[in-house]
């Protein structure tokens, strides 16, 4: 931690700050500089995080210099995390595929969307039974039925289940059906939800939030993380920005950037990053080549006919061909596929 | 609702999308210009808006005509919504002051910041018990401990109590303490969460996320509303920008855009949206001037010391002076303190 | 400037970078922390900015402790700027106000809206006789003969002229009819024209680019400024979010920010922050609480008329009435307005 | 173009819009709904977009159903446009490498870069002799000395050369010395600049703005074709976000955005996008697979000492090493490098 004082700061300004810092137990280092006093903080900097050194007075701007999240950083743990689910892995060079529907909308077309992507080579089925839906007006999902449907479809064909969980009472619930909870977007620090899944023994996905920094969806994961959890999947699903040409921008930096920074594993959901379908193979490939741990695809049969993200859902054709593609690919991009 | 159709798009696609709403039961009118084709579509614009239109083959663009909120609109309900909290009025020429600690942090600092708001003329004292915090190694409130010592000290000087919740699980336990129920930015979308807040009969403060556009903001508060709980406060406490001198960057345009479009009161947090002490009090003069509804500060007897959010929190001096010129101010902008 | 090394830095590394450091003439300091290790660098951190520090091996970050402009800053020039246009003040307590059509469209309409911006208290009459259009296809502006025009409407009603320069060829000849020269949102980085008008010896109105930051808006301040020309006036008009509701997001909290950080005036202009005429009127007072130092509107006899910009136009009448209440609001808010 | 009037809009403001439409000599078409009456407009949506329709009162919005730019979209021009650089080509399939050093600095560094960027395979020299910084106190560049270095340099390796103007008196001086004539990320709406360099006979780099939509981009392109230069390049760079850990945010959808409405090849820049050399390869890979038309990459001897944009820069070994990755990829991504 660094403290730069304001210009013209007083011996006095100087010594309140120090004896601040020093009541804390921890060491300081006065430097003084022609324009501006810094001071360097010498120990640990998560006690010095919680004290509001920016509010005392003479005190210009408060510096941190180490990263806020321990577990998930890669400082902690050096190799890459691989998440394991009944056979398909994420991270480690291993890609793994999640593709279904937005909603599980019926039990017959959930089995055909399941037979399909099975057959192109998915490893895991998505769908949702709890929908995050912007207006209350629109489909909310099939709840509990929703994830029978889903279970028995996925067994059926041999796939995992990934669905969300969107409230801490329904953890255990979902829990029991799904073999990845998934954190949507929109939940991504709702902290008593995180906090809850880190109590599960099952993989969580866990969306960066539409405006959330990468740091932000480290801290996110931190929490799920401390509570004995270590198998977290994170997922790029695009952020807010004025561009309004595609639903979201995808930010595919932010790739190398956890992988730099962490050793949880990332995938990529170019259905909900572009909100169009005729981006999301080109953006699938992209991300695979950005080094990304695997996909999460919107796959419907008729998706002129889904009861939600129509617009943004590609057909059980397309993902074949971008399946083939990926596959093609995926040799020389060091990747493994499922 | 408004279809777009691509450029050369065949008299079988304009026959396609025609069938596809009529199947519906809607009236369509088809316009063939120059360029492009429009279907313009009569009728209910809520049923159409289930349909992934825009997943039709030969369809450019959907554009909606409507709001997609009705109960938080003006054309739904024309007179401004007043709400009343235990006689401090948010809405119609009334402006309502929350002010308090950042978390409540013990019975002796709550006590003395409520004594202090109360004197310089706060109606409500607000203090986080549950605190949603980015790192799970920070101080995350005093739970139901802080729920009595702010409720013991709100009635101590005559204060409503504003407190926020995280967890569907404790809506109850907070609406027992709480005589306005805080729901936070990041559970903005936090659907089930405001669900139950909707079955509530107290008033619930909406703050807007921290990428939400003023009509998601309102689609949040459709959620309280349609439960039956129409004593909804929205506030704005910033948006998230590339701007890093300020924590966010404060939107008062939200405040005459809402005013236009709903009829619910709107107040400011120019402490969340500043990050910085030393901007609260020009910008809570601003959001006076800009027709919002009240405010809802930071106050904190020690900012340096304080357990959360220090850099923002202002002294019970600044407080009574700010409020001193507030109230000089007020019936020049035909505004009504508490 | 603050060198922070990367975990594990050997004292090759450090040795390294302080070698760097040195060979510039400088002093450091060394920090060695438990988990990393600090180099801070005393002296002209100017000279250090041009090095490339964070490319160094064994540097995580740099962090610069000092503002980057210097002439623009309150640290060199403490008290407030006052710019004085033919008796027309901004700064120091001055508000001043400029109104006009977006363009110079015809002798006549200029006319009439001098005439009528003059009466309602107006001090400088404003109109773009060279054009920044989105597209090449819109009006581009009189050019000359606009300049023209606009020069003799102001003359006859004696008020002073604004007016845009795009173009380093053009400075000397808008200088020539303009009493401010005024440097476009999209042109705040355009380094060769704030050079040019740096060398005039009139005042220069400097918009804030359409995702600047404050203190990019100073940087560029300071590119004039160093020229000799300190006749500056910044301009708050708005930046670019992902809210559609208005064209840009009015950031009012630059306005206390510029005046803690420089001794420059600032001004608004609500007409392109909001591109909404019905938000001016609010949002102009809302400026002028928030201590702005004058505003700058779109003013137009007929606004479904007007070549550019008519839905954020407002009337002659809306003009006076929104003048009327800022007159009488000024006093509260210790500004002398014109 | 599509009007929708307010809700309440009586037959006289219906009628007052028809009547104004028609006498721009455009048919309508009126349509009114249960809740709102919509106006259709058939005919020469240019004309229209010039008339402040949503200025008139009663129009709540107007919506645009065609693309403002014609030149640059792919309905005026079917096919790819490839652009020729003395052998290294852009677009429909074929992938150009610009590559070199931030800033010219000296001709030794130059003349090295040159020889080690055409031994890896780059077709064509980058570097700045006139640079667009954020301070006027960094270094500005070598000017007409550093073109006359450039192109020697370029020439003794049978390189072409690619170089910024920022200045429209310095456009001729650049085009004698430059191969590509490039519009930096702040100039993109500098539209004397645009107009000047479409008299130009040579290609010309057009970077998209720090928060440019892709429509702007394509306007920005707009302004260079109508001039009669059709050998415009785009090049994405990043656009401004809330994310701190990059300079920028990298759009790789800005490509299939591109490929998709217009005929103009798209190159990338993730040197400056990302601001960090170690996430600029991976980027780099991830830009081919999105479908990029080449890549802009800033390679410097020794980045420690560069003059400007050090930390973004890769070595020399580094940019062979990707372009001997991109080599072996390019076949299976249908793209033909240089």
């Amino acid at each position: 931690m660094i403290i730069v004082l304001k210009a013209g700061a007083t011996d006095a300004d100087v010594q309140r700050v120090v004896d601040r810092v020093k009541s804390l137990g921890l060491e300081v280092m006065v430097s003084r500089g022609v324009q501006r006093t810094i001071i360097g903080v010498i120990g640990e900097e998560d006690r010095l995080r919680e004290i509001p050194l920016d509010a005392i007075a003479g005190v210009e701007q408060v510096m941190q210099v180490l990263k806020p999240y321990k577990r998930a950083s890669r400082e902690f743990h050096e190799n890459d995390t691989v998440v394991d689910v009944k056979g398909t892995k994420f991270g480690g060079g291993h890609f793994g595929v999640i593709a279904g529907p937005c909603a599980v909308e019926s039990e017959e077309m959930t089995v055909a969307v399941a037979e399909k992507v099975k057959a192109a080579g998915a490893g895991i089925l998505r769908g949702g039974a709890f929908k995050p839906r912007t207006s209350p007006y629109s489909f909310q999902g099939l709840k509990e039925e929703g994830l029978k449907i889903l279970r028995a479809a996925a067994d059926r064909f041999g796939l995992g289940v990934c669905t969300e969980v969107m409230d801490t009472r329904d953890v255990t619930l979902v829990a029991r059906y799904a073999d990845i909870v998934q954190i949507g977007a929109r939940n991504m620090q709702n902290y008593n939800l995180l906090s809850e899944v880190g109590l599960l023994e099952k993989p969580v996905l866990l969306k960066r939030g539409l405006s959330a920094t990468v740091k932000e969806l480290l801290m996110s994961a931190e929490y799920i993380l401390r509570q004995g959890n270590d198998k977290v999947i994170l997922c790029e699903r695009g952020v807010r920005t004025f561009e309004d040409s595609t639903r979201n921008t995808l930010d595919l930096s932010a790739i190398p950037n956890v992988h730099l920074n962490s050793h949880l594993p990332i995938i990529v959901d170019p259905s909900h990053a572009t909100g169009r379908r005729d981006f999301v193979e080109t953006m699938s490939i992209a991300a695979m080549a950005a080094g990304a741990d695997g996909l999460m695809l919107e796959v419907h049969p008729n998706p002129e006919m889904a009861l939600s993200d129509g617009a943004q859902s590609i057909t059980p054709v397309t993902f074949a061909s971008l399946m083939a593609r990926m596959n093609q690919l995926a040799p020389h991009l060091a990747k493994t596929i499922n």
